[in-house]
Protein backbone atom coordinates (compact mmCIF):
# COMPACT_ATOMS: atom_id res chain seq x y z
CA UNK A 1 0.00 0.00 0.00
CA UNK A 2 2.71 2.77 0.99
CA UNK A 3 4.61 1.67 -1.77
CA UNK A 4 1.55 2.15 -4.21
CA UNK A 5 1.01 5.56 -2.95
CA UNK A 6 5.07 6.17 -3.70
CA UNK A 7 4.37 5.01 -7.03
CA UNK A 8 1.56 7.42 -7.62
CA UNK A 9 3.13 10.33 -6.44
CA UNK A 10 5.97 10.00 -8.36
CA UNK A 11 4.17 8.87 -11.33
CA UNK A 12 2.26 12.28 -10.75
CA UNK A 13 5.43 14.44 -9.80
CA UNK A 14 6.71 13.45 -13.36
CA UNK A 15 3.62 14.42 -15.14
CA UNK A 16 2.79 17.44 -13.08
CA UNK A 17 6.34 18.72 -12.82
CA UNK A 18 6.61 18.35 -16.94
CA UNK A 19 2.73 19.43 -17.97
CA UNK A 20 1.65 20.97 -15.17
CA UNK A 21 -0.72 19.96 -12.26
CA UNK A 22 -4.23 21.94 -14.00
CA UNK A 23 -3.01 20.08 -17.87
CA UNK A 24 -2.82 16.62 -15.91
CA UNK A 25 -6.22 14.59 -14.95
CA UNK A 26 -6.80 11.51 -12.62
CA UNK A 27 -7.03 9.57 -15.67
CA UNK A 28 -3.18 10.93 -17.32
CA UNK A 29 -1.93 9.12 -13.72
CA UNK A 30 -3.86 5.87 -14.27
CA UNK A 31 -2.36 5.81 -17.46
CA UNK A 32 1.03 6.07 -17.21
CA UNK A 33 0.44 3.18 -13.95
CA UNK A 34 -1.53 1.35 -16.43
CA UNK A 35 -4.71 1.34 -14.13
CA UNK A 36 -7.59 1.80 -14.71
CA UNK A 37 -9.27 5.20 -14.15
CA UNK A 38 -11.75 4.04 -11.22
CA UNK A 39 -8.92 1.77 -9.48
CA UNK A 40 -6.72 4.66 -8.78
CA UNK A 41 -9.44 6.27 -6.64
CA UNK A 42 -9.15 3.17 -4.29
CA UNK A 43 -5.45 4.55 -3.67
CA UNK A 44 -6.32 8.52 -3.59
CA UNK A 45 -9.24 10.71 -3.04
CA UNK A 46 -8.69 13.54 -5.88
CA UNK A 47 -5.45 14.80 -7.89
CA UNK A 48 -5.61 17.41 -5.06
CA UNK A 49 -4.98 14.86 -2.77
CA UNK A 50 -1.85 13.78 -4.40
CA UNK A 51 -0.78 16.84 -5.47
CA UNK A 52 -1.07 17.75 -1.47
CA UNK A 53 0.74 14.66 -0.82
CA UNK A 54 3.43 15.47 -2.97
CA UNK A 55 4.09 19.01 -1.53
CA UNK A 56 3.74 18.35 1.88
CA UNK A 57 6.39 15.54 1.93
CA UNK A 58 8.52 17.51 -0.35
CA UNK A 59 8.33 20.41 2.27
CA UNK A 60 8.87 18.31 5.39
CA UNK A 61 12.53 16.88 3.20
CA UNK A 62 13.34 20.54 2.58
CA UNK A 63 12.59 21.69 5.98
CA UNK A 64 14.01 18.28 7.56
CA UNK A 65 16.86 18.99 5.73
CA UNK A 66 17.62 22.88 6.65
CA UNK A 67 16.17 23.07 9.98
CA UNK A 68 18.19 21.36 12.21
CA UNK A 69 21.50 23.58 10.65
CA UNK A 70 19.40 26.86 10.65
CA UNK A 71 19.22 26.07 14.72
CA UNK A 72 22.71 24.17 15.25
CA UNK A 73 26.12 25.18 16.16
CA UNK A 74 28.31 27.60 13.74
CA UNK A 75 28.77 31.04 12.88
CA UNK A 76 26.35 33.00 10.37
CA UNK A 77 28.15 31.90 7.42
CA UNK A 78 28.99 27.97 7.98
CA UNK A 79 25.65 27.95 8.59
CA UNK A 80 24.36 29.28 5.58
CA UNK A 81 26.61 27.72 3.43
CA UNK A 82 25.29 24.08 5.12
CA UNK A 83 21.96 25.64 4.55
CA UNK A 84 22.61 26.29 0.65
CA UNK A 85 24.38 22.83 0.70
CA UNK A 86 20.85 21.28 2.30
CA UNK A 87 18.51 22.94 -0.29
CA UNK A 88 20.53 22.26 -3.09
CA UNK A 89 20.35 18.83 -2.17
CA UNK A 90 16.96 18.30 -2.05
CA UNK A 91 16.24 20.50 -5.13
CA UNK A 92 18.59 18.30 -7.32
CA UNK A 93 17.80 15.06 -5.42
CA UNK A 94 14.44 14.81 -6.66
CA UNK A 95 13.74 17.66 -9.55
CA UNK A 96 10.25 16.33 -10.23
CA UNK A 97 8.97 16.78 -6.53
CA UNK A 98 10.96 19.82 -6.00
CA UNK A 99 9.28 21.35 -8.91
CA UNK A 100 6.36 20.68 -7.95
CA UNK A 101 6.42 21.91 -4.25
CA UNK A 102 8.45 25.20 -5.97
CA UNK A 103 5.87 25.76 -8.17
CA UNK A 104 2.72 23.84 -8.63
CA UNK A 105 1.87 24.27 -4.59
CA UNK A 106 -0.32 27.44 -5.52
CA UNK A 107 -2.86 25.29 -7.49
CA UNK A 108 -3.44 23.49 -4.17
CA UNK A 109 -6.93 24.51 -2.36
CA UNK A 110 -7.51 27.42 -0.27
CA UNK A 111 -7.05 25.59 3.11
CA UNK A 112 -3.81 23.90 2.26
CA UNK A 113 -2.32 26.63 0.13
CA UNK A 114 -2.45 28.69 3.42
CA UNK A 115 -0.65 25.93 5.09
CA UNK A 116 1.93 25.65 2.65
CA UNK A 117 1.81 29.50 2.75
CA UNK A 118 2.87 29.53 6.55
CA UNK A 119 5.19 26.80 5.95
CA UNK A 120 7.24 28.78 3.24
CA UNK A 121 7.22 31.69 5.60
CA UNK A 122 8.96 29.53 8.08
CA UNK A 123 11.39 27.80 5.87
CA UNK A 124 12.24 31.18 4.09
CA UNK A 125 12.75 32.38 8.09
CA UNK A 126 15.25 29.98 8.67
CA UNK A 127 17.65 31.71 6.33
CA UNK A 128 16.28 35.67 7.07
CA UNK A 129 17.04 34.44 10.98
CA UNK A 130 20.75 33.33 10.46
CA UNK A 131 22.00 35.75 8.17
CA UNK A 132 20.06 38.19 10.58
CA UNK A 133 22.57 36.68 13.31
CA UNK A 134 25.44 37.23 11.16
CA UNK A 135 24.27 40.84 11.11
CA UNK A 136 24.30 41.48 14.57
CA UNK A 137 27.42 38.89 15.21
CA UNK A 138 29.32 42.08 12.71
CA UNK A 139 29.83 38.96 10.59
CA UNK A 140 27.67 39.73 7.74
CA UNK A 141 26.34 42.80 6.36
CA UNK A 142 23.11 42.70 4.46
CA UNK A 143 20.27 46.03 4.88
CA UNK A 144 17.33 43.98 4.17
CA UNK A 145 17.92 39.99 5.66
CA UNK A 146 14.89 38.99 3.86
CA UNK A 147 15.41 40.16 0.58
CA UNK A 148 18.99 38.08 0.86
CA UNK A 149 17.19 35.51 2.02
CA UNK A 150 14.63 35.56 -1.15
CA UNK A 151 17.67 36.10 -3.68
CA UNK A 152 19.43 33.18 -2.70
CA UNK A 153 16.46 30.98 -2.56
CA UNK A 154 15.14 32.06 -5.79
CA UNK A 155 18.83 31.33 -7.47
CA UNK A 156 18.79 27.83 -5.78
CA UNK A 157 15.38 27.03 -7.02
CA UNK A 158 16.15 28.42 -10.39
CA UNK A 159 17.94 25.24 -10.76
CA UNK A 160 14.77 22.82 -10.51
CA UNK A 161 14.33 23.94 -13.65
CA UNK A 162 18.19 23.41 -15.54
CA UNK A 163 19.48 20.85 -13.17
CA UNK A 164 20.82 17.36 -14.82
CA UNK A 165 22.11 14.81 -13.49
CA UNK A 166 24.26 14.11 -16.01
CA UNK A 167 25.69 17.95 -16.17
CA UNK A 168 29.13 19.82 -16.17
CA UNK A 169 28.59 20.27 -12.01
CA UNK A 170 27.08 17.78 -9.66
CA UNK A 171 24.88 18.88 -5.95
CA UNK A 172 27.85 19.56 -4.01
CA UNK A 173 29.89 21.53 -6.50
CA UNK A 174 27.03 24.04 -7.61
CA UNK A 175 26.37 24.49 -3.48
CA UNK A 176 30.12 25.45 -3.45
CA UNK A 177 29.81 27.90 -5.81
CA UNK A 178 26.21 29.43 -5.17
CA UNK A 179 27.19 29.68 -1.39
CA UNK A 180 30.67 31.63 -2.32
CA UNK A 181 28.68 33.93 -4.74
CA UNK A 182 26.03 34.71 -1.62
CA UNK A 183 28.16 34.58 0.82
CA UNK A 184 31.46 36.81 -0.34
CA UNK A 185 29.44 39.41 -1.15
CA UNK A 186 27.72 39.76 2.72
CA UNK A 187 30.85 39.33 4.37
CA UNK A 188 32.70 41.89 2.09
CA UNK A 189 30.54 44.58 3.23
CA UNK A 190 31.01 43.54 6.41
CA UNK A 191 34.68 44.10 6.46
CA UNK A 192 34.11 47.46 4.64
CA UNK A 193 32.02 48.49 7.72
CA UNK A 194 34.62 47.15 10.02
CA UNK A 195 37.26 48.83 8.24
CA UNK A 196 35.04 51.92 8.26
CA UNK A 197 35.00 51.79 11.79
CA UNK A 198 38.45 51.46 12.49
CA UNK B 1 -6.40 44.27 -35.88
CA UNK B 2 -2.78 45.53 -34.11
CA UNK B 3 -5.13 46.00 -31.01
CA UNK B 4 -7.51 42.98 -30.90
CA UNK B 5 -3.90 40.87 -31.22
CA UNK B 6 -2.56 42.52 -28.35
CA UNK B 7 -5.68 42.50 -26.60
CA UNK B 8 -5.86 38.63 -26.98
CA UNK B 9 -2.22 37.69 -26.13
CA UNK B 10 -2.70 39.93 -22.78
CA UNK B 11 -5.78 38.13 -22.00
CA UNK B 12 -3.81 34.82 -22.76
CA UNK B 13 -0.68 35.61 -20.77
CA UNK B 14 -3.07 36.41 -17.89
CA UNK B 15 -4.47 33.04 -18.38
CA UNK B 16 -1.33 31.22 -19.29
CA UNK B 17 0.55 32.80 -16.08
CA UNK B 18 -1.99 31.73 -13.67
CA UNK B 19 -3.46 28.34 -14.74
CA UNK B 20 -0.62 27.46 -17.42
CA UNK B 21 -0.50 26.85 -21.04
CA UNK B 22 -1.34 23.11 -20.73
CA UNK B 23 -4.57 23.53 -19.11
CA UNK B 24 -5.89 26.71 -20.80
CA UNK B 25 -7.98 26.20 -23.94
CA UNK B 26 -8.78 28.57 -27.04
CA UNK B 27 -12.01 28.33 -25.52
CA UNK B 28 -10.85 29.74 -22.44
CA UNK B 29 -9.03 32.80 -24.29
CA UNK B 30 -12.06 33.15 -26.05
CA UNK B 31 -14.65 33.34 -22.93
CA UNK B 32 -11.95 35.86 -21.34
CA UNK B 33 -12.71 37.89 -24.53
CA UNK B 34 -16.11 37.47 -25.31
CA UNK B 35 -15.72 36.28 -28.19
CA UNK B 36 -17.25 33.07 -29.72
CA UNK B 37 -14.58 30.26 -29.98
CA UNK B 38 -14.63 30.52 -33.96
CA UNK B 39 -14.21 33.84 -34.25
CA UNK B 40 -11.12 34.25 -32.33
CA UNK B 41 -9.37 32.11 -35.17
CA UNK B 42 -9.84 34.79 -37.51
CA UNK B 43 -7.47 36.60 -35.39
CA UNK B 44 -5.16 33.81 -34.58
CA UNK B 45 -4.01 30.47 -36.02
CA UNK B 46 -3.88 27.98 -33.09
CA UNK B 47 -3.15 28.33 -29.23
CA UNK B 48 0.26 27.42 -29.91
CA UNK B 49 0.55 30.44 -31.84
CA UNK B 50 -0.28 32.86 -29.43
CA UNK B 51 2.11 31.58 -27.00
CA UNK B 52 4.80 31.94 -29.89
CA UNK B 53 4.20 35.49 -30.38
CA UNK B 54 3.66 36.49 -26.61
CA UNK B 55 6.51 34.39 -26.05
CA UNK B 56 9.17 35.99 -28.67
CA UNK B 57 7.44 39.66 -27.80
CA UNK B 58 9.13 39.11 -24.46
CA UNK B 59 12.34 38.19 -25.75
CA UNK B 60 12.67 41.21 -27.67
CA UNK B 61 11.77 42.92 -24.72
CA UNK B 62 14.40 41.44 -22.61
CA UNK B 63 17.09 41.83 -25.55
CA UNK B 64 16.55 45.05 -26.61
CA UNK B 65 16.33 46.21 -22.69
CA UNK B 66 20.20 44.48 -22.30
CA UNK B 67 21.85 44.27 -25.10
CA UNK B 68 23.05 47.73 -25.72
CA UNK B 69 24.28 48.17 -22.15
CA UNK B 70 26.10 44.87 -22.52
CA UNK B 71 27.46 46.32 -25.91
CA UNK B 72 27.91 50.05 -24.52
CA UNK B 73 30.13 51.59 -22.50
CA UNK B 74 31.16 51.20 -18.45
CA UNK B 75 32.88 49.43 -16.64
CA UNK B 76 31.78 45.48 -16.09
CA UNK B 77 30.66 46.00 -12.65
CA UNK B 78 28.77 49.74 -14.20
CA UNK B 79 27.12 47.62 -16.99
CA UNK B 80 26.02 44.42 -14.84
CA UNK B 81 24.28 46.81 -12.28
CA UNK B 82 22.53 48.64 -15.30
CA UNK B 83 21.42 45.39 -16.65
CA UNK B 84 20.16 43.88 -13.61
CA UNK B 85 18.28 46.81 -13.74
CA UNK B 86 16.68 46.61 -17.00
CA UNK B 87 16.39 42.72 -16.38
CA UNK B 88 14.21 43.26 -13.29
CA UNK B 89 12.26 46.28 -15.30
CA UNK B 90 11.20 43.92 -18.02
CA UNK B 91 10.16 41.18 -15.34
CA UNK B 92 8.61 43.21 -13.00
CA UNK B 93 6.86 45.75 -15.91
CA UNK B 94 4.85 43.04 -17.18
CA UNK B 95 4.56 40.17 -15.14
CA UNK B 96 2.29 37.89 -16.88
CA UNK B 97 3.73 37.86 -20.23
CA UNK B 98 7.49 36.95 -18.55
CA UNK B 99 6.52 33.89 -16.39
CA UNK B 100 5.26 33.14 -19.74
CA UNK B 101 8.10 33.86 -21.41
CA UNK B 102 10.53 32.63 -18.22
CA UNK B 103 8.35 29.18 -17.22
CA UNK B 104 5.78 27.98 -20.52
CA UNK B 105 8.08 28.76 -23.42
CA UNK B 106 8.93 25.04 -22.74
CA UNK B 107 5.24 24.17 -24.32
CA UNK B 108 6.21 25.77 -27.92
CA UNK B 109 6.44 23.00 -30.53
CA UNK B 110 10.30 21.57 -31.62
CA UNK B 111 11.19 24.52 -34.03
CA UNK B 112 9.99 27.62 -32.21
CA UNK B 113 11.46 25.63 -29.05
CA UNK B 114 14.80 25.43 -30.55
CA UNK B 115 14.40 28.56 -31.32
CA UNK B 116 14.13 30.34 -28.17
CA UNK B 117 16.43 28.00 -26.46
CA UNK B 118 19.11 29.63 -29.00
CA UNK B 119 17.77 32.99 -27.68
CA UNK B 120 17.99 32.68 -24.12
CA UNK B 121 21.95 31.25 -24.24
CA UNK B 122 22.58 34.74 -26.43
CA UNK B 123 20.61 36.53 -23.81
CA UNK B 124 22.26 34.65 -20.76
CA UNK B 125 25.70 35.02 -23.11
CA UNK B 126 25.60 38.79 -22.28
CA UNK B 127 25.90 38.50 -19.17
CA UNK B 128 28.57 35.63 -19.18
CA UNK B 129 30.34 37.80 -21.09
CA UNK B 130 30.22 40.93 -19.04
CA UNK B 131 31.06 39.19 -16.44
CA UNK B 132 34.34 37.59 -18.21
CA UNK B 133 35.47 40.91 -18.83
CA UNK B 134 34.91 42.10 -15.83
CA UNK B 135 37.32 38.74 -14.69
CA UNK B 136 39.88 39.68 -17.13
CA UNK B 137 40.10 43.64 -16.21
CA UNK B 138 40.78 41.96 -12.56
CA UNK B 139 37.63 43.98 -11.78
CA UNK B 140 35.57 41.51 -10.76
CA UNK B 141 36.66 37.48 -10.01
CA UNK B 142 34.01 34.83 -10.65
CA UNK B 143 35.77 31.37 -10.93
CA UNK B 144 32.98 30.09 -13.34
CA UNK B 145 30.96 33.21 -15.58
CA UNK B 146 28.88 31.00 -16.92
CA UNK B 147 27.16 29.85 -13.54
CA UNK B 148 27.40 33.31 -11.68
CA UNK B 149 25.02 34.18 -14.78
CA UNK B 150 22.42 31.83 -14.01
CA UNK B 151 22.58 32.27 -10.71
CA UNK B 152 21.71 35.90 -10.93
CA UNK B 153 19.15 35.67 -13.59
CA UNK B 154 17.65 32.59 -11.17
CA UNK B 155 17.58 35.43 -8.66
CA UNK B 156 15.90 38.05 -10.42
CA UNK B 157 13.62 35.68 -12.65
CA UNK B 158 12.33 33.97 -9.55
CA UNK B 159 10.48 37.55 -9.12
CA UNK B 160 7.99 37.03 -12.02
CA UNK B 161 6.59 34.12 -8.91
CA UNK B 162 6.62 37.16 -6.44
CA UNK B 163 6.75 40.62 -7.08
CA UNK B 164 3.63 42.83 -6.59
CA UNK B 165 3.60 46.30 -7.47
CA UNK B 166 2.11 47.15 -4.42
CA UNK B 167 4.92 45.67 -2.49
CA UNK B 168 7.39 46.93 0.01
CA UNK B 169 9.98 47.46 -2.61
CA UNK B 170 9.39 49.27 -6.26
CA UNK B 171 11.45 47.54 -9.33
CA UNK B 172 14.26 50.41 -8.99
CA UNK B 173 14.75 49.52 -5.01
CA UNK B 174 15.02 45.68 -6.18
CA UNK B 175 17.22 45.75 -8.58
CA UNK B 176 19.75 48.21 -6.48
CA UNK B 177 19.75 45.62 -3.89
CA UNK B 178 20.45 42.53 -6.19
CA UNK B 179 23.24 44.07 -8.16
CA UNK B 180 24.31 44.48 -4.33
CA UNK B 181 24.16 41.30 -3.74
CA UNK B 182 25.42 40.14 -6.66
CA UNK B 183 28.15 42.50 -7.27
CA UNK B 184 29.60 42.92 -4.12
CA UNK B 185 30.79 39.52 -3.52
CA UNK B 186 32.51 39.56 -7.47
CA UNK B 187 34.12 42.48 -6.02
CA UNK B 188 35.09 41.57 -3.04
CA UNK B 189 37.04 38.36 -4.19
CA UNK B 190 38.85 40.47 -6.96
CA UNK B 191 40.60 43.11 -4.38
CA UNK B 192 41.39 39.80 -2.23
CA UNK B 193 43.04 38.37 -5.71
CA UNK B 194 44.92 41.83 -5.13
CA UNK B 195 45.71 41.82 -1.89
CA UNK B 196 47.01 38.25 -2.41
CA UNK B 197 49.21 39.48 -5.86
CA UNK B 198 50.90 42.28 -3.69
Amino acid sequence: MQTRRRQIEDVASALFSHRGYAATSMRDIAKALDLQGGSLYAHIPSKEAVLAAIVEEAADGFHAAVRPIAEGPGTAAERLRAMIGAHVGVVTGGRDRAKVFLFEWTFLASERREAVTRSRAVYQGYFERVIGEGVAAGELEAPDPELAAVFVLSAMNGMAHWYRPDGRLGPDALAEQYADLFLEGLQARASLAHEGAR
